[in-house]
C-alpha cells in the first residue's frame, strides 16, 4: 500500500514508519522529512498531494499540543490547541478525501485523555475528544468508500523519559505503532483504536 | 440557587427555565431575555458578570452547530461550527470560574451526536465530543469547588417539529430539561448526563 504517514519525523511517527516498512511509506514532515507540510497551510496541503497523487492512506500523527492548569489557560492557548491539533486536521480530511483510492483509509491521532484527563491536560482532552468523535461521524457517510478512525495512543515512554518522568508506565512508541498497522490494513471504520488492545 | 441560565430564549432554554422556576433563574439570551450577551465576545461575556455579580451555577445552551455532509463541509464552515458552539464555550469557563461561588456548578450542553452520530452531523459530533472531554478534563482540576458537567440532549421533540421531521422519537424540551435539574442540584461532576437517564 501506499501510506502518506504526516508526522513521520516525530517520535511516534518514525516508529509508524518502522512498523509499516513493508508498505509504501511517504514520510512527511513539518520541516525535514521525504515530504514537507504545514497543515496549517491549505495551500501547503494541496502542494503535498500534488507532488504524492493519489494514496491508499493517509495517516496523521503531526501537530503540536498545549498543557497548562485549567484554571490558568487563556483564550491565546485554547485557540493555539484548537489550531495545533483539531482545524488543521479536519482541514486535513477536507482536502485528502480527494486523494485517497476507494476502499482506502484516513487515520487521526487522538489521545487517551479524551477518555482518561490528567491535570493539565483539559485542552488536550478537548482536541483528542473532538477528533474521536469526528471520525466516528465522518465514517459513517464516506462508508466503504473511505475508512476513517483515530488510534489513540497513552503516555509514550519516549515521550515520558524526554520529559523526564517516570516511564515505567509508558507504552513504547514502536508498541503505539502496532494499532496504525491495525488500522491501515483492517477493514474497521467509525472506530478509536485504543493502543493497549493493539501492543 | 442564583443560577444564570445563557441561552434562555431557546428551544431547551426556555424549559429549563419553567423546570427549574423553583430558583432564582437569570435568563439570558443573545438578542432578548432578562439579560443579554455575546458569548463570542470576551468584553460582552464580563459584562454581564459585572452585572449579575457572583452565582451558585452556569449553565449554557447557547450557541449555533453547523449540518452538512462531510463531503462537502467547507473551511469556513468547521470554523463556525468550532466558533458558533466550541470556542466560545471555553471562554465562558474560562470567565465564568471566577464568578460562580464555591461548590457550584458548570453545565455545557453537547449532544447525543458525539457518541452516536448521524448524517450530516460530523461538525456537530466534532464540538459536542469536545466539549464532553473538556468537561471532564476540567472537573478533574476544579474538585469540589466547582463542579463541571455536560447534559447530552437527543433529538429534541420540538426542535424536530421545527424542522418538519416525524418527532415520535423525539423527547420534549420539558423532559430534556430534567438533566439539567440534576446538573445542578447533584454532587456529581466531570459526568456527561446522556438525557433519556433523567426523563
Ligand atoms: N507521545 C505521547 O506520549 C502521546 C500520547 C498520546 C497522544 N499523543 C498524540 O500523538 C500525536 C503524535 O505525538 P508525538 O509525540 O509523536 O509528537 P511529536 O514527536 O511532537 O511529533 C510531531 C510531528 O508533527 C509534525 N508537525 C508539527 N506541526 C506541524 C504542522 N503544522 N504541519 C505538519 N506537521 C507538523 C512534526 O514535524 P517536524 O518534526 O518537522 O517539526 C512532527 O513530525 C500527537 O497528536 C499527540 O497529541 C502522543
Ligand atoms: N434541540 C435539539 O434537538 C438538540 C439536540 C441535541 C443537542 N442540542 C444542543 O442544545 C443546545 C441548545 O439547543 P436549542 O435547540 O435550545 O437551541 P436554540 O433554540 O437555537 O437556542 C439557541 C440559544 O442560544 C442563544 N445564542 C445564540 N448565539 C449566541 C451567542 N453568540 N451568544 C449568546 N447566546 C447565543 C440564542 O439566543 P437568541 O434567542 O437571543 O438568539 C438562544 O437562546 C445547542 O448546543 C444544541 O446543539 C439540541
Amino acid at each position: 500500500m501506499k501510506i502518506l504517514l504526516i508526522g513521520a519525523t516525530g517520535t511516534i511517527g518514525k516508529a509508524i514508519a518502522t512498523e509499516l516498512k513493508d508498505h509504501d511509506v511517504l514520510a512527511v514532515g513539518n520541516s525535514s522529512g521525504d515530504y514537507q507540510v504545514d497543515l496549517n497551510d491549505n495551500v501547503s496541503i494541496e502542494a503535498l498531494f500534488d507532488k504524492t497523487g493519489k494514496v491508499d492512506a493517509v495517516i496523521s500523527t503531526a501537530g503540536s499540543i498545549v498543557f497548562a492548569p485549567v484554571k490558568d489557560l487563556t483564550e491565546a492557548q485554547y485557540n493555539e490547541a484548537v489550531a495545533g491539533k483539531l482545524t488543521n486536521h479536519l482541514n486535513l480530511f477536507r482536502i485528502a478525501q480527494n486523494y485517497i483510492t476507494e476502499g482506502g483509509s484516513f487515520t487521526l491521532t487522538s489521545g487517551d485523555l479524551a477518555q482518561n484527563p490528567m491535570p493539565g491536560g483539559a485542552a488536550v482532552s478537548m482536541v483528542n475528544g473532538a477528533l474521536d468523535s469526528f471520525a466516528k461521524a465522518a465514517a459513517l457517510e464516506t462508508g466503504k468508500a473511505l475508512r476513517v478512525n483515530t488510534v489513540s495512543p497513552h503516555f509514550v515512554k519516549e515521550t515520558m523519559e524526554m520529559m523526564g518522568m517516570d516511564s515505567t508506565s509508558g507504552i513504547s512508541a514502536a508498541d503505539t505503532a502496532k494499532a496504525y498497522r491495525h488500522a491501515v490494513e483492517s477493514t474497521e471504520s467509525g472506530q478509536i483504536f485504543d493502543v493497549p488492545n493493539y501492543v
